[in-house]
């Protein structure tokens, strides 16, 4: 007597501090259900992944890149039809919403994909500080969340430890940028790569059999 | 009395030493001309613009990055129904193709892109080393050209001139990775953007009458 069978899964990584992070958290969903996946979520630090484990620079200030993603991010908005800003006051540290995802997403699992849209949204589509504890507690109680408890507890140990795992935990299966699905052994990067995951969710692989011609 | 009205043009940059470069020379012109643009073919230097300029470092060199990209080419080159394979002997310096590609489009424009492929097909495809001078004349003579010539000029002051302005130029357009099209004033980088390229194209533009609800 077997229970139902698990659906397939999309690990799906992302900053907080990452325009195609945000792109990537706005589609990942309706992907992954149109192929029966689940998608388990996971906030990760590119700060301490691309910054000190591959000694690169930010994207945004490095020379010539930075100039193009900040015209990039705008026409992709366009093309994924999503509302699109630069925050006014400058990108926020994902540092907190990262401690405030690992918070919601240990309070109840099923929110923690509805917490992050909302926390991009609040970040990339209306420009938001959302380094802000009160902001963070406040998208919190909007899932019925206890917004109190999340600003006392989102600078625990515990919580501070949850992110400590779960970043050196991205950086140990090599996951580098954002966003990042994984997908059994197959990893792919990048918010432009949609077409590609969803071959590998169509077909389960890349095997030549499967392609075109 | 007016001649006949120029084909829009895409600028297409691309660095002998990237496979991304190689998958993008053998998709562009089926692409260009599907839409009626002419393709310019530009070889870059991601020695100059990448490490030199952005300081950052050798793609398949950077931690996280570099395991990625070994096995990320591969399975694109099953997707685009391309041969490909990790020369035996290393990645061969970009400089001498690119100073022979700069020799074959200062002899005849008409053959560059022809003589691009070739050489790309030659490091990725079969795996021999693009450095060898010897190996650049061959594949110029199998285009009619003079290969005795390439190997006397390949190294002239002339040559090397063409190269550092040629690149030079590219990094002042804020070409930054290879492959990189250019139409007007839209930069694309990546061969796994082909569709955004396609995109565009198409519409003329990424504004949001264009894009499919």
């Amino acid at each position: 007597m077997s229970g139902p069978s698990k659906l397939p899964c999309i690990d799906f990584y992302f900053d907080f501090i990452s325009p195609y992070g945000y792109f990537a958290a706005m589609k990942i969903e309706a992907l992954a259900e149109k192929y029966g996946h689940e998608v388990n979520w996971n906030s990760m630090l590119l700060g301490v992944s691309v910054m000190k484990t591959m000694g690169l620079k930010p994207l945004l200030s490095t020379p010539l890149k930075g100039p193009y993603v900040a015209k990039d991010v705008q026409r992709l908005a366009t093309l994924y039809k999503l509302d699109f800003t630069f925050p006014k006051a400058g990108i926020s540290s994902p540092l907190a919403p990262a401690r405030a995802f690992y918070w919601v997403k240990n309070q109840n699992p099923q929110l923690a994909s509805q917490y992050a849209k909302l926390v991009y949204q609040t970040q990339w589509a209306q420009g938001k500080d959302i380094a802000d504890h009160d902001l963070l507690a406040k998208l919190a109680c909007e899932l019925g969340l206890d917004g109190a408890q999340l600003k006392q507890e989102i600078d625990s140990d515990e919580i501070r430890n949850i992110v400590r795992e779960e970043v050196d935990g991205s950086i140990k299966k090599g996951v580098f940028g954002s966003p990042t699905f994984v997908v059994d052994s197959e990893m792919i990067w990048g918010s432009d790569r949609l077409w590609m995951l969803e071959h590998l969710l169509k077909h389960g692989s890349f095997s030549p059999e499967n392609i075109p011609s």
